[in-house]
């Protein structure tokens, strides 16, 4: 196992989803848990454990609101963690708080965070990160990256 | 030992110093601690504990940036939690960051929040919390409040 | 009557409702009021000191635009007024508004803020207040938190 | 007196000034009253009746922060009230917050918001209002607003 | 007539409209135009010099996005001008955009805002600057607040 | 040729095709492309050189979110480039962040921004640029001018 | 005269002056007016037709706080209006409140925004739209473009 | 060497440095180059090689306003990117402009955004991702790290 995937509430399970898309589409293998921050700190601090344990090289983390959880595993872990910012539900400041509460970390324990709901591109990132340690993967990415490049070669035309 | 204060960075101190003199103004006994959330959250969790082992009723945390000191601590306890928004430095926002990060905790792990750089009315709601059981303070609270509106009785004339 | 709920408009109902499923799940007694801030400042002042002769040791209190009716209330009483910000229908700046104007109180009255549309909170932390004098409820309390934990230690796997 | 005006803190004399000297400019008799719509609620409700009976016809409000001087003022009277927002010290968020205390007031309440510390405009819009009942002012107004433009008229020419 | 209204285009009709049930409850004639600041100033400079002729006191002007059609109005003429910030179509900020550009006026030409499609408001606040100068008015404004008075007495208890 | 046309991502289509029509009512001749600025840079650099090559004299960009694309165009070209900020999705923050991310541009290399989804006035502009050494455009848009004045002139009256 | 500066009071001028001296640089023509929309708007209109009368072919207009100043400008003539939004003193929301007023233009008329106090851009956007039709400053575009890519050249390497 | 630094102007030095900084503390070979994404785009595409060329596993790239440099060396690589905003001067926005220009990425082209102005710690999360394959300094992490937390423990007691 490569990658943890946290996340607080069930309710985030669809847009955290596109996480496990993209790391599978990679063949890189993860495991999700849900667990919050707020009302089971000592629980989280176990699972991260585990995670490590496990193997896990990179975490993502998904949180709305005051969204303490990417922050809060990385107060428990030196691995990187990434900090998906969601929209909350009810009243979340189009995810805004959520951005705030994930980014502005103090010095010297950081998260790394991506777009708002945007938990695609924290596996894509997090698929970057262990290419560097790992060829076939590297491989796989320079392979869609360029395929990137060909889909876009082929699709530029458009009439408006 | 009533009140106890905590905050992430002895950078904090002056922005935080309102509080104790609030606290003393009423013969509030506190202890305050510099414990950042995300550097030493071991740290964070023992402390909370002696806190509450020392007697402590009411938690005031302030924070800035991603201000997770007050969420993290009312994950720990279940007593009531005051957190004060600080205005980052560098780089904070106005204290919005930290305004989000403190108020918008998610459902069943409350925080109240109070305003930016605001210790002092972290301090009078956690007398006027304490106030609740302890007749003399409630009654050094009433004096309190007669005296401002007396107070401003007098002041009320200015010219511009 | 322990908590006296008040909010400024019955359309808001709905939103403020958690706040008493909550107080009722804890077996605390409370009583709501529809009293608007600016419609009806007088019957407001009577209506806070009702409650206060009625036993209300906390206040909750829901307003959404210019959220005034906590702070009023708070100039009305020494008792803890916990401020819940509500998305403003029409045109509600997603509750921005309503928190900004609920937690920038001036300092000597505060206001306790909860999330934007989070009545919950508001009880829980009416609750936790409540506990302090009030052993059964303190018990309650930390039963109430240990299964949070187990629920959320039952609850934690979940496939992507 | 035509004009009454309020503010919450002796420390916002210098942001209001600039209505008393437009007002005086324009010959219109004002009165000034420092009263806190928190620290004194029973205080500002006398004074509200003391400037209407003293023939205050507009009333001019200025507040940072959880601004809600103009509102509550506009709960206690059915005279036209000008809110002007101030940027808070401390930590005010370039008065935003105070903007949207004042101007977002709920339906059938009114408070007429001019531009953050514009102090000097809730004068200009109060003889304006106070114009329409008042030829000479009428006048002075017709003559101010000439004048503007003549000034910009010889003043237009600028190098760069 | 006494009450002019404005808005820039036909879609705002709906938003604007209950300014219009506001003023025929307190029997003050009003006419409305639907007049772009931008696409035809000329006719809008005509139009507002119309209005002063026919007996125009007090106008309202409701604008979206860059609400420049109060200032403009208020450029024209020494009548009190209130702006009512609109949410815009398609993606206006939530009229946070409008009502930076209605409320930030330059010293000594004041736009008086009210909150976001808060045409209501705007109707309330020129009664009240009409009934300086009306006294069939004022007691029909007297009325008006006393009656919301009672309704919130008969109204204040709700069941949660 | 002479404007051309680019967005990131198909899904952007609807809300661009306003600047086409807008276009080709002026009988502007234009060409549109589907280019990311991120995921086919190389690409993105050889259609901006084959529009300059095919007599584009305008450019026209729609991006939301971190919307780079017409800044990065303007890094590519001396011609004049229009940035269209879009709603993004999912979570774009009402477009404010794209907003921020086309006007935003450093010191020597502008991007010329209209508002959010404003695909329109992007187009109106282009033409008003075009018109600038186009004698018979520079006529249809006076007359496009003059035809607004006089729609205006019809549709003033309006109920409410 | 090809380029016309407008901005509304004569403390922009050391905001607006880096505009003058790209034009300079460039050895384009222009002429600068100081004029308010709101305090001389007949003085503005007579001041746009001199400058179109004077063969100006791009306006620049500054504007702080509610800017309207491009948007009224654009309204009164065809030519293209590029805006600079600048940060108002006193208390001007960092510039977003002017940005907001010049950027969120109604369909149809459209304003070109450049970022907050950067009217350098204003100017550079200025020299490419004359460009399309000028040889000569179009060679001087590309030189300047060039250079800018060799200074960096030369002084990419720097020590941390 | 192992880390890239990017910035676009020599002017971000001193807020960049904190980087150096801790990749030297940690013994991390890094180099830095000064080249705008705008005014040199090609250079860019060029030190981008040069720098994957030279080994570098981790870029991080510094930018304030339209903060485009951390996406479009995304673009040109598939290392992962670490984005630092800037509060911009002139008129920055408190570096939200930054903020927003950085995370809000569009999908597949992830960018790693660290607090505003927080360089150090966008220094920690490429010394995090380095660790993962180099135990040497995986081991001055955790010794790093547990550091930390004795520091904590020694400084947590503060007088107020």
């Amino acid at each position: 196992m490569k990658v943890a995937i946290f996340f607080g509430s069930a309710s985030d399970r669809d847009v955290m989803s596109p996480a496990a898309e993209v790391l599978r589409e990679f063949g890189v293998e993860f495991r999700a848990r849900v667990v919050s921050a707020h009302r089971a700190p000592a629980l989280l601090a176990e699972e991260v454990a585990l995670a490590e344990a496990a193997g896990a090289e990179v975490i993502i983390a998904g949180a709305g609101l005051a969204a303490h959880l990417p922050g809060v595993i990385a107060s428990l872990t030196a691995l990187p963690v990434i900090g998906v910012p969601l929209e909350g539900k009810p009243a979340g400041l189009g995810g805004m708080d959520a951005l705030f509460s994930i980014v502005q970390m103090p010095r010297q324990i950081p998260v790394a965070a991506v777009g708002i709901n945007n938990a695609a591109n924290a596996a894509y990132l997090a698929v970057e990160i262990l290419a560097l340690s790992d060829n076939h993967l590297k491989e796989k990415l320079r392979f869609f990256r360029a395929r990137l490049g060909a889909d876009a070669q082929e699709n530029r035309e458009v009439t408006l």
